[in-house]
């Protein structure tokens, strides 16, 4: 372990974790691969992969994060486990492939969880987090662990409780502000607090874990920076439970821009943080808002007069960082119509995409569609053409043709050509409430399993009227919605087991252009 | 004035000019009417306008705002100004019809500014300070003065300005910390520093205003509080020039939810938080995201297993305030086809929207034709409906028919027929690269004006596959985008004389029926 003064503070991203849990933001295997490959790339020091236990799915997923991105010269990759020793059985061997490895594990410690929560008593919370955290140690050299709640925690009760965790071999004490509670103040006299009452605490890191329900994620945990963590847990976009969590290029680019006043560095490649925020909003289907700080499409732009009038004088006047510094170049690339395989397979790399060769076919192909109507594809284009080609799953049915016609005084009507298993073709014919509804119409006679439209959105990625354009479709399993609001089956506590199933399909068009790829590319989340 | 100790902080909400002022939130002068109506139903102390001489425009907007909406118990009415008499004069005759009115006047203080952008000498900005705050006071009797950039000036030569500013008659000190730079701790230290070293400071209120480009202008709003401010200068959703202001609904909640931390009242009524937020948000055609802090869909919704069997144990473990607090409580009422035209006009009543004869038989038609295809309304789709009537425009053209065909392998193609000035019957038929675009293409050829397609997003506002949507379309004149980055023509330094002219459409359909009302409802912005 480094000393506990050092000026290095460590990213924990839980994107995949913390993220995926808020609602709308599951994310298949093949995404969350994906979005890991990327927090390598931005060079995060821990991934906080899923919560294996929760169910098969989130194991497999953790599974092949380990396996793939866990190398001796990635990420440490976590897994979350309740303080159970079959949930630390189940997050080790998920995790076990991996170079680097810790093992979270968490139990709440305020009065009001013990009490209406977990139905316990604080003797029985000190017992299980001895037990758990030594066992955790068992099996694995760095072990991370949370008191729940702890903003909401008896300080006393929880030094008690974080004392036994160091005893027992923690390497790591978060402090999670569960419901976003506090105030930067009360977060910074928190860590104090912690840091002066805890035997033994100087042998560990301490670890921020900030909710932005009253929008202060961001400065609660750097707040607790100051006080002395050198760990801080965050995620892309801010994602998370209800309001999300505080948000890693606010977190990086606030310590970067302000060096002077926090002496800290991290390890994070900035440049990289652009495009990790729109792989993650790509997979999840969150848009970020155009006023998001460091992220958003206005974060950089400067509209009224007077503001332009002083950036065109002296940059200085108006903007603390550089668009450059967060990978916003926009330099529009050369790229076209007439650009060739080599060349294109030649940026991609330089962009730090290494496809396998089917995928390359697939985005060449996408590029020259597009390049086919736009007259140069620059690289947030391109940018956007791959995040859809990794989420490709594998087809049953493949789309041969559609044709719908509408109006103010027609019925809505599609007509669908599908080929299925087997090279069978099948054609159907429907009329909806609109015309995507007709084609769903169409599409669900043709396979039979009608499905809810639960989402569907087109927005716009790029700008002008030939943009390349996201459209986000869920069609969630019909009738399994009312599940979330069953008070039966959810006492067990795990953590996602009644999902209903979602499927949600993602393509890239053209604005205007509102049918074709994107009807199709359904995938289980 | 209150004394500087009262434990009751002012809301001035800038929305209207701040948030106005950020690239793609432009409005019309009808939505910004509708937008000041519902921040006086939610209770800010001051709205700022607009900036009356930016553009005859503004000045329009600012004077029908004082007129309609500065009534004796309603909000203060404020202006922008520059610190230049033809500003002020401007400010003072768009203001003067309201019961109670304020000019806030503001001059950069920081040497980058002063040196690179006023290309002047500190000397001058505490003469002009001096005149201008004095000629402001000589007209209105509530005055204030904001030292721009103030996060970035020399405390000394701060200081300075701020005690001509008081001596000159200034009755609010508002101190912008302009490019979101500063932490909370410097905020507090430079509020504090203000009280401390100004003389005469505790005869005028302070206030703070805060940007968010490293993700903490609430925690710096709070801190500033906690220092003594008492105004909070904040817009609806945290809209405003690059990553925005604080935002309204998080200020207001933490003060609310931490009353015993911070022990300061607002007068905000918290009930209208989230339909202020919505109706932002459809007039701006910011989207607000899932995980935003107390408006955000998902604020107060959980998702993981854990999370879920707490709250159905008890709400208190995972909520720290209620969703009926910010007016979110997802009544389904009970207004359906049968629904007849007292009931709905009662319930618009009750709802505190009380609307012209005009306005109401179109939003009922709208609703009779929503209750057609789903079976319940609900509270949020009538406010949707609202919104969208709120800015119907005066039709020059009427849409009389479309009809489209399109498909993988066809060409989109689409007539429209339309009846013009005159009544003049066109029909025309035209392709395009897509539907919606054949559709524009078509008008294009009636209209004869042609626009570029700069924004084109579906959002569905309300759940399931007969959810009602939002179609925003935003059309600008074609060429007029370029001018953003023209050196030329922006060194006046005024604020937004020469932005392109936008036209943008907004409508509410069934999510899955992208055409019929969409297409039309353009009006200029």
């Amino acid at each position: 372990m480094e000393p506990h003064v050092s000026d290095h503070v460590r990213i924990f991203d839980t994107t995949l974790r913390d993220g995926e849990q808020a609602p709308g933001c599951t994310m298949t295997r093949d995404e969350k691969l994906e979005v890991a490959r990327q927090l390598a790339r931005l060079k995060v020091d821990i991934i906080e992969a899923g919560f294996p236990a929760a169910s098969p799915g989130d194991w497999e997923a953790v599974n092949a994060i380990a396996q793939e991105i866990g190398t001796p010269d990635g990420p440490v990759i976590c897994g979350l486990a309740r303080t159970v020793k079959e949930d630390i059985d189940k997050c080790w061997t998920a995790i076990e492939p991996a170079a680097k490895k810790r093992i979270h594990t968490f139990l709440s410690t305020s009065d009001i969880h013990i009490e209406h929560q977990l139905r316990t008593t604080r003797g029985e919370v000190l017992e299980s987090v001895g037990e758990m955290v030594s066992y955790a140690r068992s099996l694995c050299d760095d072990v991370e662990f949370s008191p729940m709640d702890a903003g909401r925690s008896d300080p006393q009760f929880l030094y008690e409780v974080l004392k036994i965790a160091v005893e027992c071999g923690a390497t790591t004490l978060n402090i999670p502000d569960t419901v976003g509670y506090t105030t930067p103040e009360e977060y910074y006299a928190m860590i104090a607090g912690i840091r002066k009452n805890v035997p033994g605490i100087e042998q560990v890191t301490l670890s921020t874990h900030c909710h932005d329900d009253l929008g202060m994620a961001v400065a609660n945990s750097l707040a607790g920076v100051r006080a002395g963590a050198r760990q801080v847990e965050c995620t892309i976009n801010g994602i998370g439970e209800r309001a999300g969590n505080a948000s890693l290029e606010e977190v990086v680019m606030a310590l970067h821009t302000r060096q002077l006043f926090f002496g800290i560095q991290t390890s994070i490649n900035t440049r990289e943080l652009t495009r990790t925020s729109r792989l993650v909003s790509a997979c999840t289907g969150v848009h970020v808002p155009p006023n998001k700080a460091i992220v958003g499409a206005n974060a950089f732009a400067h509209e009224s007069g007077i503001h332009q009038d002083g950036i065109l004088k002296n940059r200085l006047t108006y903007e603390i960082m550089s668009a450059e510094t967060v990978g916003l170049d926009g330099n529009a690339l050369v790229l076209g119509k007439h650009s060739g395989r080599h060349a294109f397979r030649k940026h991609l790399e330089e962009l730090g995409y290494n496809l396998k060769d089917e995928e390359f076919r697939h985005v060449f192909a996408r590029f020259k569609e597009v390049a086919d109507k736009k007259k140069i594809v620059d690289d947030r284009d391109i940018e956007a053409l791959i995040a859809g080609e990794s989420q490709r799953p594998i087809a049953i049915y493949e789309l041969d043709q559609v044709q719908v016609s509408c109006g103010t005084h027609a019925i809505p009507t599609a007509t669908v050509r599908m080929r299925g298993p087997g090279g069978v073709v099948k054609t159907e014919a429907a009329q909806g409430t609109g015309p995507i509804d007709a084609v769903c119409q169409a599409i669900n006679k043709i396979v039979g399993e009608p499905g809810e439209l639960v989402e569907f959105s087109v927005n716009a990625i790029t700008e002008g009227i030939n943009a390349v354009a996201e459209v986000t479709m869920r069609v969630q399993e019909y009738g399994t919605r009312a599940a979330e609001n069953d008070p039966n089956g959810k006492s067990s506590g795990l953590a996602s087991a009644n999902r209903p199933r979602v499927f949600s399909g993602y393509g890239m068009l053209h604005a205007v252009d509102l049918f074709g790829n994107s009807v199709l590319g359904q995938h289980e989340a």
